[in-house]
């Protein structure tokens, strides 16, 4: 158990990489991909995103006050990489990578429809904090597949080989699903136990 | 690609599923599981956490100003639902999962010993935005297990099974490497091409 001590630095692990819907409203559509991204608060549902304001996406985030966040699949990887490295500024993303562009339910930011998940977020507030500013969103809506709903009714993720991960620079499926929240107490068929 | 609409909710995923550590000055040792976490600045390094005020940890956080986030291995999964479900106002969690609670080496919050990586931060910030107080906080040095250092120095996840992923409810680990960042531009052994 013997430990390395380093500097500070944003070791989290792993975390999601998204891509982030702008436009609307004058603006041009525009995908940026985005692993610092998190929840933020659960009533009302918020979500961040940070962001650099050399970006280009960055005018309409602070503009328009809206975004989308669109969860991919781990079979979108080499999409969401490539709209993380080249610039809406030189590229029209939605139409050179074949993406659908629809207009949210609430807001007019663009979503991308061939993501499973999207999130459509208003800006609540900007924080500036050093090389990124965080964006505070609420999720006034959310669109879902038809293919990811189990006959339940319920999301099921592991359809479509699931969602992309993203850790210490790279690319992740995710493997086996070890339990639900809860398992650790849970006896079998019994309900939850909080001890 | 028909779409279903649902009201906002927290749906991004995956999340990390971490520890996070509170104590020293006056307070106990505790860990509370923190899904709602995220890198919120790259310079300088902060981290995200959100936290519900009626949590046992949650004075801690305010007046310490000091936490911990351990990333934990997948196989430590069932710890890290348990530290999820149950109150350190009832439990010893160090003691009854026979973790080792060691001082940070700028804070005072301690850090599990047992979890591959180990971020020490001061809180900078805190946000009130609902059911959360969003806690704003600066990773001031990381600690990393030696076994998790590859022969190059550098950080290896895919040794000791990986990180814990948390998506809808659900624990994972991370299944295939899809590939590393600029994979999508890069030429085969040719260095990264920024189109």
């Amino acid at each position: 158990m013997k430990k390395l001590i380093w500097p500070g630095s944003t070791q989290l692990a792993p975390v999601p990489a998204v891509l982030v819907g702008t436009g609307g409203n004058g603006f041009k559509n525009n995908l940026i991909t985005i692993a610092w991204a998190g929840i933020v608060c659960s009533d009302p549902a918020m979500i961040s995103i940070a962001v650099r304001p050399e970006r280009y996406s960055y005018a309409a985030l602070v503009q328009t006050r809206e975004f989308t966040v669109n969860v991919p699949l781990a079979s979108q990887a080499a999409i969401v990489d490539w709209c993380g490295v080249v610039s809406g500024r030189d590229h029209d993303k939605f139409a050179e990578k074949h993406l659908t562009a629809a207009g949210g339910s609430v807001i007019n930011a663009p979503l991308v429809m061939e993501c499973p998940l999207n999130l459509e977020c208003k800006v609540k507030e900007i924080i500036k904090l050093g090389s990124h500013d965080l964006f505070l969103g609420e999720i006034v809506a959310v669109q879902v597949s038809e293919d990811f709903i189990a006959e339940s009714g319920r999301l099921d993720l592991e359809r479509c080989g699931g969602v992309l991960a993203y850790a210490h620079g790279h690319y992740f499926n995710l493997g086996e699903c070890i339990g639900h929240f809860g398992f650790s107490v849970r006896k079998k068929s019994g309900p939850l136990v909080r001890k």
